[in-house]
Formats: C-alpha cells, sequence, structure tokens
C-alpha cells in the first residue's frame, strides 16, 4: 500500500512552499523505507522550482539531500535493517546494467538515470524529493550514514559533498608534486566550496580560497584553507600567475575564463562543478600553452559517494549548516540565492510533526 | 668561430623566401652541429612568417622540423658522435633544472624555452631554424632518428608527430575499454592529423576521422582509421552522439565546441592542439554532464619526443610527405594554407647546394 507523508511542495516558480501530501510508492522488494530526519537545501533545488533548468512539473516536492533512518525493507533486501542510519543523494535509480552503471558512474548511465526528484521513474510518475517525512528508495541508492555524524550535518554531503569530493579525488588534489602537497584553488565559498576547502585540505592539499571579497576570511581559514585572496585585488592575475596546480570552481556565474587559467602551473586543472546560465569564452591558446585541462564534474557514483562519506567521518569533516523548521524554508531560498548562508541550510524535519496540511 | 650557411630567408610577411647567408654560433663545448638533410613545412612556420602568432624577428628563417646527421660534436658532448643520424625539433634550449625541465615537460619551462626559431636565445640572438644547411643546437635538444627511418618522412615527426602523440599517451589513446579499443575521432586530416590517425591505429584504438567532406577518405583509410565521417552530413552530431572516447581536434579554425563535445561518451576527452585565432564558446555544461575535458597539449618534452620516434620505427609510421625543393617553398606554402597537402611538405635542403646566395 502506498504511504501517505506530509511534505513541502510548490506549485508554481513563484508560490510559497504548502504542506502537503504526497504518496511514497507501497516498497517493491528491494526498496526501503527511510524515515527522514534532516534534508539539506541545494542551489539545483531552486533553479528548479524557479524554472532555470527547464520546466518543473509541479506541483513538486525537491530536495536531494537526505539524512534518516530506515524504517522498513523490501523482503529481497540484505545491505539494509530497521534502524540503519542513511542518505539519499542526488540519484534514486539507473540501469544498473550499462558500462557506466557497472563502473560506479550511475550519473552517467547511458540508459538515463532517474533523479531524486523532478524526474521520470521507471514507473512513469515523477520523482518527490526529500521535503518531506518520509522516502521510497530502491536499496542501491541508499548510502550508509557513518554514527559518528549527526544527521544534520550529513545531509548536505549527499550532493554538496560528494560534487565537490568527486572531482578533488579525480584530479589528485592529493597527490604531492616534488614532495610539496598540491596547491588547490576553491573558487567561490558557498556550500559547494566550503566542502571542497575541507575534502581538499583532509587529502592533504594545500588550499587557497578564491573569493571577490575577504568577507568570510575567517570562516575559510577555520575550513581549512591556508589562505583566503580576494581576486578583485588589484594585479591579482599577475601576481598570482601559475600558482594552482587544480581549480576547483564551484560558482554558478560567468568568469573570465582564460584570465583564471593563467593562475595554473603547467598542466593544472579547472575543474568546473557550477554551471552558469550562458556558455563561456575560451581561448583555445589558454588551454594548449603549458598542457592544461577544462574538466567538468557531475555528482559522482554511489560508491564513490560512500567513499566521501566514510571520508568525511574519518576526517571529522561535515556540512557547516543553519538548520531551519519546514516554515523557514521560502526566506531560506532568498537568503541561499543572495549568498548569505554559511554554508549550507537544512530542514528540520521533525518540525513536519503536527504541522497542518493545506492540501 | 662561427659556421656560414646557405639558409631560406624571408624579410617580411609579404616577402618572397630568398636565399642568404646566416650565421650558427662556434659551437660551445655541449653543442652538436647537424647537417641538415630535410625540414619539414609547418603551418606554424606560416603563422610566424605572416605575423599571425605577433610580430615576428625579420629577417628570419624558420623550421622546425629537422633531420641531418652529426658532422662535429662539442668536447663535453658525450651521447652524440659524427654521422649520428638525428633530429631537432621546436625546442633548442631550456634552463634544464626547474620542476618542469626535471620532470621532461621542457615546453612548459618555467624560466622559459628557446623555441628554434624567432626566440630569443640564451645569448641574447634570435634563433634561425631548418630551412638551412646546418644548425648548432645544445646535445640536451638533439633526438636520435631511427635506422630505419628515411630523413625525409622523419623531419615532420618533430613537431607534427609528437603534437599528436603527446595527447593520444596522456589521455590513453591505447587504453581498453570493457575490453574494447578506445574509439578515437582525429578532427582534421592535414599534417597534425594524418599522425594522429597512425599513431592513435598503432596504439590499438579504432580510428574514426572527422573532416567536413570525404575527399581524403581513401588516405584516411590507408592511413589506419577504421572509418571517415564528414561532419558537414545531415544529422551528423545527433547520429554520432556519445560514440568516442577521445577527440584530438587538429583543425585551428572556429567549431561549435559544445556539439563536438556531445559525441563524446562519459568522461570524454577533447584534447586542442589547433589554435584557432578566436575565443571558442564552451556551456559548461557540456563539460559537466557525463564528466567531460576539454584539454590542451603543446608538442612534447624531449624524452617523450624520442620516445615517440621509437614508438613510430617500431611500428612503421613516418609522415606522408611531397618533397620540394628550396625554390618550392613559397608555393608549398600556399599550399599548406589552401590544405591541398597531402600531407607534409618537406624541404629537401640537398637543394641548397650550387644555390646562388642573394645576400
Amino acid at each position: 500500500m502506498p504511504i501517505t507523508v506530509k511534505a513541502l511542495q510548490k506549485t508554481g516558480p513563484d508560490q510559497p512552499f504548502r504542506v502537503a501530501t504526497i504518496e511514497r510508492r507501497d516498497p517493491r522488494p528491494d526498496d526501503v523505507v527511510i524515515d527522514i530526519r534532516a534534508a539539506g537545501i541545494c542551489h539545483s533545488d531552486i533553479h528548479t522550482i524557479r524554472n532555470e533548468w527547464g520546466e518543473a512539473h509541479f506541483p513538486l516536492t525537491v530536495g536531494h539531500e537526505i539524512a534518516g533512518v530506515v524504517e522498513e525493507v523490501g523482503e529481497a533486501v540484505t545491505a539494509w535493517k530497521v534502524g540503519d542510519r542513511v542518505g539519499v543523494g542526488c540519484l534514486v535509480n539507473s540501469c544498473g546494467t550499462c558500462q557506466e552503471c557497472r563502473a560506479g558512474f550511475e550519473q552517467s548511465c547511458l540508459e538515463g538515470n532517474v533523479g531524486t526528484y523532478n524526474a521520470t521513474d521507471v514507473d512513469g510518475t515523477i520523482t518527490q524529493g526529500g521535503y518531506a517525512e518520509k522516502v521510497v528508495v530502491n536499496e542501491r541508492f541508499v548510502l550508509r550514514i557513518p554514527d559518528a555524524m549527526a544527521f544534520d550535518v550529513a545531509a548536505p554531503l549527499l550532493c554538496a559533498g560528494i560534487t565537490s569530493y568527486s572531482p578533488l579525488a579525480r584530479w589528485g588534489a592529493g597527490e604531492r608534486i616534488d614532495g610539496r602537497p598540491k596547491q588547490v584553488a576553491v573558487l567561490g565559498l558557498g556550500g559547494l566550496g566550503h566542502m571542497g576547502v575541507q575534502i581538499a585540505a583532509a587529502m592533504g592539499a594545500e588550499v587557497t580560497v578564491l573569493t571577490r571579497t575577504l568577507r568570510k576570511e575567517k570562516e575559510a581559514l577555520e575550513l581549512g584553507a591556508a589562505r583566503v585572496l580576494a581576486t578583485t585585488e588589484e594585479n591579482f592575475f599577475r601576481d598570482h600567475r601559475g600558482q594552482f596546480d587544480l581549480i576547483l570552481n564551484t560558482i554558478s556565474a560567468d568568469i573570465d575564463v582564460d584570465r583564471f587559467l593563467q593562475l595554473l602551473a603547467p598542466r593544472g586543472v579547472m575543474t568546473v562543478v557550477g554551471l552558469p546560465p550562458a556558455p563561456q569564452s575560451v581561448g583555445f591558446g589558454s588551454l594548449i600553452g603549458n598542457n592544461k585541462v577544462l574538466a567538468g564534474s557531475n555528482i559522482g557514483g554511489i560508491e564513490e559517494t560512500q567513499e566521501m562519506l566514510d571520508f568525511c567521518a574519518e576526517h571529522g569533516l561535515a556540512a557547516v549548516i543553519e538548520t531551519v523548521g519546514i516554515d523557514g524554508a521560502d526566506a531560506a531560498y532568498e537568503r541561499v540565492v543572495a549568498g548569505d548562508v554559511k554554508f549550507r541550510v537544512v530542514i528540520d524535519t521533525s518540525t513536519f510533526e503536527g504541522a497542518e496540511v493545506e492540501v
């Protein structure tokens, strides 16, 4: 029997959240029912709701940074049991058999993966995300949250954490060059950037935060950055030419790509995880000279997401968050868009308790 | 005592070649004097002469695809002896001590390398290239030409060969994916592309040539391509979406980068070695989706250039060339620019013999 749960729902890009009841599917044999304890607010949620990434399927519940406890498991589930501390990220299904799925890149499933919300599920329904009391998910897309990690600071790892971790791991942030740590620059200090700083530092890199101003300098240093540089400083690009081995670009605004590429040492890599709306201008000479690399990165596969969670637990890392109740979600959206959050907002889903259902 | 040799010289971008005498430096203890037997014409030579890459230092002799025989060695030279078959490519000096030089990336020398022509040498003179009878080069920048390889077909390997080989090696053209050969597309079938096809195929890749028309299909197949596809075909980009693991982009014209990135499979790489004059438009979404990579590549280091020469000899590869005498160089330039060459023009430097010196 389908499970009826309370959820925060949007009925259109300009509508406020409302508390609605939505139905979670009757658990299949390989499904896990999760009692959600915390749900992170990701900028992607806002892009989706505001139709900035195409027309959303309203009414819609978003949220793909989900942490909670297993409440029920299907009869074929062996990996999870009631009471397990678990999470769900950006994906809830994929074919499982294509080359990409077999190689652990479910996000690149050749048959098309199923996103946690606003995606067409295998049964044709539109997936509904984690701003809700419960979620029903195929067991392959459930992650284990290490015991040491609270639900609220774990939730953002499921998107912001893996989105930062995967490119840092792929491009060897923790490797040493000539016996010295790699110089890693994190461009932007928001939800993604604040995880990138922590993870890169824990991997062994020397981390520099690049932002427009020094407004968040203190916080950046506390997160593990060796320094913060303001990109608006006079001669910034000249003074720091060739200094970085790896730049993690987390911002989704236009940048002067060629000038940032100049900050890279030979064979340096700029990996981009933020999506500016317009195409960027890239001089091929900026890449050819000194063999530089511009690389995109999109979340991470399930195995790597678990690896990231374990890495964060091992190194005592977690998201730095502000918590809101369900009635604070609309205001939080405004603040996320304004960049006025340190560094992630998480919805305490226990506040659904007693909330009046509007529809 | 400096060595006076005949050379082809340009006095300005629009001037014809003239036979001049130029002076090669009095060999230092670590220098090698090379009697040049063949000099390839690279499109870079033409860009330089035509001031397309900045103001050239006229009068100038270009040429950085040089093959010949050691005629004399300085007293400190141990690696080379008179009679050795050798080559010189795009570099004739670098600091030798920086991180890049020590790692075999002399092309990225942090102190600035010395190009084979139109560059300021360590003694302050402007380097003069290989369209000449002889050249004097520091022994560290001399390559061994395998015995099996004729001078004329070896010369173009020193630039076109290594420029294609290095990115194919770096990005694993010879690796297998799930037990199958990598699908490598070579974009453009000119001097670089025709080496890229041969080298990628010899590495074990399945090679597809992408060109505007099928005009050179027969030659491409003879070089080792499995197929040739015309990018101007209707639905080309739709029909070949996601089919390639690696694209070697050898053309120096504008392309629709985003559409070509769509041809890549997940984690696919487009490596660019051709330099379009204008910046290109790149949507970051084209890179982020499926974790794609856009990477520049600039010639190769000395050790890797030797590795490439040995690889070509082992696999029976060489440049496919047309030979001209020194009086054919101007006409050859026009044909190179028109793309009307299969696939590289090499100057037979024995034709300097008996040529009348104009200055």
